[in-house]
């Protein structure tokens, strides 16, 4: 199966932020020719000796070697990082015993030429399911060396060497006030098709300078994840390899009674930040859904509670009827109704209100008589499209974000084996 | 909006099957102009003195004013019917009071014109959501009269007036032993897009001249439902008119004691032709989803239970990634695996074995050393893709249909509004 250049999305954003260094974090990538020719292909992030790391992986019951592995790697190592493995092209999902042995074979080659646990060391995988990941180009890549790069830290091209059918990469950066420092939180991330809740299927590395233990980075990315990749969809369809490992490095300590509790208001700032720069790599992967040209951003209130919210905007950004109105500039705000009305969740048809572009189309249950048209048209002419919704029976609010479904989609996916 | 003429469906069948007519029944078609030009978008169905009626709708929580309307009539009615009306174009689903309004000014009309009760008249509206329904010109269009055309029974045009998108009306018959009876089971149907269960969203009507309690009935269509309607998928989108009403104008009686239970042995024959012929008709409006180039049966077994089964078998005729694998005719299985994983049930990753086109692809947990991939690849550039997965966890079973997702469907449903 060809591979195709797929042009870049309309909707990419015109420039890319600069991250900012982690002291003691290299970025090594190389190109194995494992599946792609002449390109960067795998990732290797090496981390500094006090690193704390955190992880959220797919839902699905297929999960890929890498998810198992990781998962193993937790919990021995009781939360320590200090490598990650990332290669794009093939995913080493449905792989069986051999797929494990791959997996095993690769990360213990990098424990073994850094002198260190292989538990600390994890692993992510993304491409063709079913595929048997041949460990030797990654292990041979990998014995060229760690160190001539280290330290240079160019982010970019760490993005681009882990995407797949990705159009461009994944980056976003911020500081966050952390006790008497200020702190630098990074992600880098991967996705384009395959990308659902539960989660958001892609790959995001999160790493900042500050010091958190390991139980409590786990909680917080678990929190963080929800209003961010778990709230982002382009097709619907929800990975074998899903993961997203945040690292702490610990070179920046609060000072002070240890931390203990999410809650603490230390954390104020840096929860905040993470949540914004989280939610802007998350909302690049939408933007980068394939044959996207629209972003929808869904929010729903009035439902039975929060998690009700999010599952009548899921419905909404994963009907293809609402996503191919979108795509066709058509505000066919009925479509909308028909996606809430599918959800499962409770709604209460007769006090229904629905907002376009800001723009009042229906309430308490019918269409508002002689709405101004044209506003709405001209917002969906639009890249960003706003949908509203108020479902009349709680206080249940979310926002969810998706893209439009085109010819672009079917084009990359029916001649594209991914 | 333009209206676009759309090429026939290559799934549609060579030829249609004729449907026997159905004593002192009456189908009657008219031209309303009420959103199409030139063409019949009404039906009215009288039925005999004797009928009784039985119905499933949709589970949304936003249904249309006639399926409100269906539900009441059935309860005041206790099963009882004389007249259904069926409109195509507009749904008049989130249409308030005044669609409320309209569906009831369209049936009591009826009533009126035939000298009959209001609520055994019954209602069905597809098309677009969100638009009045103006009862005028239907009640125009009965004025015109019943009597004419009546027990000519022209099926054909009757299943043709009631459809929207459809590139082919669907019908389907067959002949039961009922007693020392042989009865008649005639079915029309409509429904391309926003096909999904609960229920498969479309309207259908089905007929027999058999005796059945309404009671009875009731539970046998239920019964039919779920192994028909409620296995069929196009775009996983459900709509707000879901309708599938079924009448018995109890001709023909068994004799005998009364039928009381769907057990009853007597309704062994019955009960196999009912679900032959509805299944029939559902695995039509599976070929007629909208840009369908394939027609895929998929079957899962071994799954916890029968109805897991199904929504596993549902998670994959609803996968955009399977669906555009389809239309690329690449047997690209890694994505079943994928779709079986986010289904939410229970699935043994390392037991899994799929079949396509009937050769053995990927059994515990891998792919087949060296299957013949050239058998696989010949049966994906046939119509009908057949698939099968033992899922390995227990002994629950399940058959879906579904189509492919290709360009077509983008076209239909980016410049129409439905």
């Amino acid at each position: 199966m060809a591979l195709k250049k797929i042009p870049r999305s309309p909707l990419a954003p015109q420039s890319f932020a600069t991250l900012a260094p982690i002291n003691g974090l290299g970025l090594h990538v190389y190109a194995t020719g494992s599946r792609y020719r002449q390109r960067d292909d795998l990732l290797v992030v090496t981390l500094p000796e006090k690193t704390k790391i955190a992880g959220v992986f797919t839902k699905s019951s297929m999960p890929s070697a890498a998810v198992d592995l990781c998962k193993a790697h937790l919990k021995e190592s009781k939360g320590r990082a200090r490598a990650i493995i990332v290669n794009a092209g093939i995913a080493n999902a449905f792989t069986g015993k051999q797929g494990q042995a791959s997996a095993e074979t690769v990360s213990a080659a990098c424990a073994s030429l850094l002198g260190i646990d292989a538990c600390n060391v994890y692993m992510a995988s993304t491409g063709v399911i079913g595929q048997d990941l041949d460990p030797s180009p990654l292990v041979s890549a990998m014995l060229t060396g760690f160190d001539e790069r280290e330290n240079i830290q160019n982010w970019m091209s760490a993005a681009q060497a882990i995407c797949t059918t990705d159009t461009f990469p994944k980056v976003a950066t911020g500081t966050a006030k952390f006790g008497k420092h200020r702190v630098h939180i990074n992600v880098i991330a991967k996705g384009s098709g395959m990308i659902a809740p539960d989660m958001a299927t892609m790959l995001a590395f999160g790493f900042t300078d500050a010091a958190l233990p390991a139980g409590l980075l786990q909680k917080l990315i678990r929190d963080v994840n929800g209003e961010s990749f778990n709230s982002v969809t382009v097709d619907g369809d929800t990975s074998t390899s899903d993961t997203f490992l945040f690292c702490a490095t610990g070179e920046k300590a609060l000072g002070g009674a240890p931390l203990r509790s999410v809650n603490d208001p230390r954390l104020g700032n840096f929860k905040k930040e993470l949540k914004r720069v989280v939610q802007d790599v998350a909302i690049q992967i939408a933007c980068d859904g394939e044959g996207a040209t629209k972003l929808m951003t869904i929010d729903i209130k009035g439902a039975q509670n929060d998690i009700a919210a999010r599952k009548i905007a899921l419905a909404i950004g994963n009907s293809p009827l609402v996503k191919t109105a979108i795509a066709g500039e058509d505000a066919n705000w009925g479509r909308i109704v028909m996606a809430i009305g599918k959800s499962g969740e409770r709604a209460d048809r007769d006090k229904l209100g629905i907002k376009i572009g800001g723009h009042l189309v229906a309430r308490k249950g019918r269409a508002i008589e002689g709405y101004d048209e044209t506003l709405v048209a001209e917002h969906m002419q639009t890249p960003h499209i706003s949908i509203e919704a108020d479902v009349g029976v709680g206080k249940g609010r979310a926002r969810v974000w998706a893209c439009d479904l085109t010819h672009g989609y079917i084009s990359i996916n029916a001649d594209y084996r991914s």
